[in-house]
């Protein structure tokens, strides 16, 4: 698929008291970031909110018009806390029930003696959505308009996104390099604020890291285009071999 | 300190963009939520944001009229994409340049010959802002309002918490208990709504997990009354027994 030039953006909106309450520690922004970066998508936001209906529904109409794709985690499973296929519904003022295909989809995952009203659960959604397939087990996600609903357990998560592949239609991949030195940041501040004044088109990052006792920084240099990360990573050796400084 | 019964909340700003891109995994939310659910403050909401002035400044005004205390983690160091302090001093109207404290703190803590513009540039935030005392890299934190920013290194952030604990006016403490079972939630999620139902003042979660290949779901009662949270887990218990579903 030829990508366009123009820039494709996101939020993910992470669903789940879990997380806010610092009881599980999200992996899925990670995972979706880095996704979506290869399929030339930019993650410009995450929010992370409670299990409550009225939170869901106005960050969803809030933030569902700002960027080109909103995708949720958490909270499409068969409890009582569970309740984000139902706001999105409201959301977007569809009617809510079993969804035809989805309950299809279920009856013949389970056993019909296993297919109880907690499993049939997992088929209610905005009923005209579109679904997103489960490869690993069963209960499948689901998109309305722009916004995509996924599971929470990131393994889950993570075996749904290759289904997705073709229906997300991005921009130009952001492009990076990183150049590792053994420095600290106040050292090379005005270097490299110089370079990153002369780079419009790129974003120079600097994250101070400690290994082993050392210290060091990471630079990172991203851009869609990669002769400007290339020009960029030359200017930004110079003044590291002038100030001789050891890249690692 | 006598902790009052009234509600104490908070919102969490992640400041970065090696968040948004995936190239760095937050375990600052984690921390920062344990430590203020000790302190009787709950986090309600967590954004990420990028390292553009605008977001920092429409996010701050946004949120610290919503929430009772507003932490920002990232973008104090001193490189060109450290902007968290001017663009705080920014969203509050107040003059940005070198804090006199904060100065002094850095001059004291750094070799004469190795205190460099880079160094200097780490005291320059709202001249009027409280500091936060960093013991592990000298650099402060601040505090304009009920704003208070600290920075995204992991290890130098969780120095600088126990500082703040006189600082941080916390309503009653929200206590949790968990039950692990082994089960899944499609068999559990009618009797787990109808004690959810009995119990108002109590939030439930139901978090399914597998581990070593087997599945189970953990079962989280949440509230600041111990003896409704040991009810509450009595009558989950009860309908555990009847179904024959082991605990874990």
């Amino acid at each position: 698929m030829k990508k366009s030039n123009k820039k494709v953006n996101a939020i993910i909106i992470i669903i789940g008291n879990e997380i806010l309450s610092g009881r599980t520690q999200d992996v899925n922004v990670v995972h979706l970031s880095k996704w979506l970066n290869e399929l030339g998508v930019k993650v410009e936001e995450v929010r992370v909110i409670p299990d409550l209906e009225n939170s869901i529904i106005e960050t969803i109409n809030e933030v569902r018009k700002k960027y080109n794709y909103v995708f949720t985690t958490g909270g499409i499973g068969p409890t009582h806390d569970d309740i984000t296929s139902k706001s999105i519904a409201k959301a977007f003022n569809l009617s809510y029930g079993y969804h035809k295909e989805a309950y299809k989809i279920l009856e013949k995952y389970y056993n019909p003696e296993k297919f109880n009203d907690g499993r049939k659960k997992m088929s209610m959604m905005p009923t005209k959505a579109s679904l997103i397939l489960n490869p690993s087990s069963g209960a499948p996600g689901f998109i309305v308009d722009n916004v995509y609903c996924l599971p929470g357990v990131p393994s889950i998560l993570k075996s749904m996104l290759s289904g997705l592949n073709n229906r997300i239609r991005g921009g130009k991949k952001i492009l990076n390099k990183t150049i590792n030195l053994r420095t600290v940041e106040s050292e090379i501040e005005g270097s490299l604020e110089k370079v990153q004044n002369k780079y419009e088109d790129v974003e120079i990052g600097s994250y101070p890291f400690f290994k082993q006792g050392k210290a060091g920084v990471s630079i990172v240099v991203r851009s869609t285009d990669k002769n400007l990360i290339s020009d960029c990573c030359k200017d930004i050796k110079d003044f590291v071999k002038k100030k001789k400084i050891e890249t690692i």
